[in-house]
């Protein structure tokens, strides 16, 4: 028979209440905060030249294209436009003479412009084994377009930007912006860039959503989408994710309701932020086989002849792990960008109620072409290679109606099993949602894998191959 | 052809940087503080009678029973053992003659001993509909005892308990404590009882830590093992979870490394951490079903002819029902205890290599009945009626090897497929592992549902009715 160990009492070890407890891990956000304070001046996104370091680094400025639109952008959510705005990208591969090769890739949250290395910035870009000669997003033959989006803080306009009218940052005057906001703003881009139509407009995650705008707010201007690990209707369970990293942040004190732009950001709200946000982009089949239940090592003065005394600080490489996200986050990222382009993720519904209710309400201003309520979409309509799902979601229908201007347009969209923050559920809801509006070109992949929500980083491969096939 | 409506700018609607915004979830932290610090002075913790409201209402001392042990109980991860100790536990039904009917309920990580109303409590307990007579836990056949845990702030010794060395009370001077620390000193109570056996040990959650502990513990004193949406390995996702939990809560400045029990208590930490803990007790489609994507209603003073312009604070049910369930819970449950009892979750681990951790090092200590490292269990043996399963997790066999003293004993396994926090593939793991170590007496039930980690507190036909058959 086997026998096992009994917990039996230490003889030797630490007394537990000898001393005054000491927490490191509390410790570090005020080191964090005194060697900012102290630490040299830099760039800042407000007009002061002084006060502690940045709250996010920005980019070079020489490294990313600038468009400046100074005619006023209409806003979803609010009666008066945004007067004027700037929009920050970067381009790979060559425009061809009839314009008709341009691919508008779209970030997720907190990405910048920057998707792949270019001469004016050789350091790797977020996508950068995706997008070059012979990648997925080929530049031997489309013209690719990345933006920083509308509400970012990598070079296009956001609450860290001035204000013209104020000559001081927007903070959280700053207006509520939708989806749909930061794909007008592109637009305008493209615009400017004499670009008239898109031979494909892909994104993953917040870009998928964006993809699908794209495609929804101007049909005859996009010639494919594809939408990778997103959504067509935010969820309740990940508006609930991105609320908990919006309440600790805003929680934090330096946050300041918002106004902290000359003054200490609120890092430590932002890390914790982070940490919440890394748990959802991961899985734990993932963290098992990365991470097991692994410890982080002893200091260097420890004795390795006594037993080990769990901390009520990080002992597990999972908790270091995390902490390390948020840390590396919480200095490279604007707060208020955070808080802004989380909740127009939140906002995000392309059921046609939703889509309805941001109409304007007086019938005088109806737009031509606004939908007649009498009119009913042919929603018992559904691909005849493909048969409607068994047990939809009761809002099916409704995105399926919502989604009716896409019916023509080829899309491919891609989902991963282990994705926590955007289910295989919302991947499938959006696939059968197209085809009960009718779309007969819809292509739809499910991953399997560990990676979650990250896979369209990390799975050249499967997510690269995936794009390739679809746009060639 | 189906029309859908435009994206046009408000001609009406509120302008968005005419004022200087304000932020009503964030103004309610403050709100709280000051309500608290000016309100009644009740029972609080510590010996100070005068201070602002306790950090957590205590149930009245007279509504549960209260054994005292003056033997000090030795601890896993510490040299001194806790020098004395109280455990407030409560009962249901009669001790038979042969004190041979006697079921040990486990709780949760915040549950009190109040696991059903009695005479001198008939508030509902959180486990009512299942403890009474004629339900799953029959009180006409067993006599139920429920404890609250070591480590919690229900009447048993915890964090915030008076140390009677310094006449204040703990805090983070507390030992750090294992999930088989609380099970001893939950024997220690049998023992005063007269219990020398167990019916059955049942528990969820983390009590199905403790259930699984307490038949690994003494074999021959416990008859049965129940262990619903439980884990025998905390999973390094679960750790990432809770680790969040911490993090917000000793960020807080309140929680003043510990020592707050003669101030203001960590409040805001706590509402966060328990919002982020909410996220994982229920399940996406549970929410999608209850929630939605339905809004808060207006204000009354809201004209109803305006358009809805969103907020950066809560617009979505879903986010008020995160903001009660942390406001609930931060004014009645100790912030240290949440700590404590949380980090001895993340440290369970029954996988042997971790049971031997616990050991002493020094071989003239070795306990009799201790591991021989060369004594090899029968792992690759397996139940006749269960093959051995197909992609097994890495750490599978060394589990079967921890769990080689359950091999005899009865032990019922329930896990909910919706379950985030103690996911599917940790039941099975559970059961392959007892299973692989020759056990064949392993039940296991695998719930569908939408109700997630929860569904251990609602769903009272399929729980309920698993335990009443095995238990009969």
């Amino acid at each position: 028979m086997f026998r096992l160990p009994r917990l039996v009492p230490r003889l030797r070890g630490v007394r537990y209440s000898s001393s005054i407890p000491r927490f490191p891990c509390v410790e570090a956000h005020a080191t964090r905060e005194s060697r900012l304070a102290s630490g040299p001046s830099t760039l800042r996104s407000s007009s002061s030249s002084s006060g502690p370091e940045p709250p996010y680094a920005r980019p070079n400025p020489a490294s990313y294209n600038m468009f400046h639109s100074p005619t006023p952008l209409p806003l979803t959510y609010h009666s008066s436009p945004l007067p004027a705005f700037d929009i920050a990208y970067e381009t790979w591969g060559t425009l061809s003479p009839a314009r008709d090769n341009v691919i508008l890739l779209h970030t997720g949250l907190s990405a910048s412009s920057h998707a792949a290395s270019t001469p004016a910035n050789p350091t790797e870009g977020w996508w950068e084994k995706f997008i070059g000669p012979g990648k997925p997003l080929d530049t031997n033959t489309f013209f690719v377009v990345c933006t920083n989006v509308l509400g970012g803080c990598y070079g296009s306009t956001g609450p860290s930007s001035i204000e013209a009218a104020t000559g001081v940052p927007y903070a959280t005057r700053f207006p509520i912006l939708s989806i749909f906001d930061m794909v007008r703003a592109q637009f305008r881009l493209l615009d400017h860039l004499g670009v008239e139509k898109l031979y494909a407009s892909v994104g993953c995650s917040m870009g998928a959503m964006q993809s699908l705008a794209a495609g929804w707010l101007n049909p005859e201007r996009v010639g494919k989408v594809v939408s990778i690990s997103g959504t067509a209707r935010s969820s309740p369970s990940s508006v609930a994710m991105r609320y908990a990293q919006r309440s600790v942040l805003m929680a934090d004190p330096n946050w300041n309701n918002g106004f902290y732009y000359d003054a200490m950001p609120p890092h430590t709200g932002m890390k914790l932020a982070r940490q919440i946000a890394t748990i959802t982009y991961r899985s734990g089949p993932e963290w098992d086989a990365r991470f097991g239940r692994q410890m982080r090592p002893l200091p260097a003065d420890a004795s390795p002849d006594l037993p080990r005394v769990p901390a009520l600080c990080p002992d597990f490489l999972i908790e270091t792990y995390l902490d390390h996200q948020g840390e590396q986050f919480c200095l490279k990222y604007d707060a208020n960008s955070l808080i802004y382009i989380s909740k127009a993720m939140d906002l995000f519904d392309m059921t046609l109620p939703a889509l309805q209710a941001l109409r304007l309400p007086e019938a005088e201003s109806e737009p031509a072409g606004a939908v007649d309520s009498d009119v009913r979409p042919h929603t018992t309509s559904h691909s005849k290679s493909h048969p409607p799902p068994t047990n939809p979601p009761a809002h099916l229908p409704a995105l399926a109606q919502g989604l009716a201007p896409l019916a023509q347009t080829p899309t491919l969209v891609l989902g991963v099993q282990s994705d926590i923050l955007f289910t295989v559920e919302q991947q499938r809801e959006v696939v059968d949602a197209l085809r009960m509006a009718g779309n007969e070109r819809v292509v739809y992949y499910e991953l399997g894998g560990v990676w979650g929500h990250d896979t369209f980083l990390l799975d050249v491969l499967n997510v690269g191959g995936a794009i390739r096939g679809f746009l060639s």
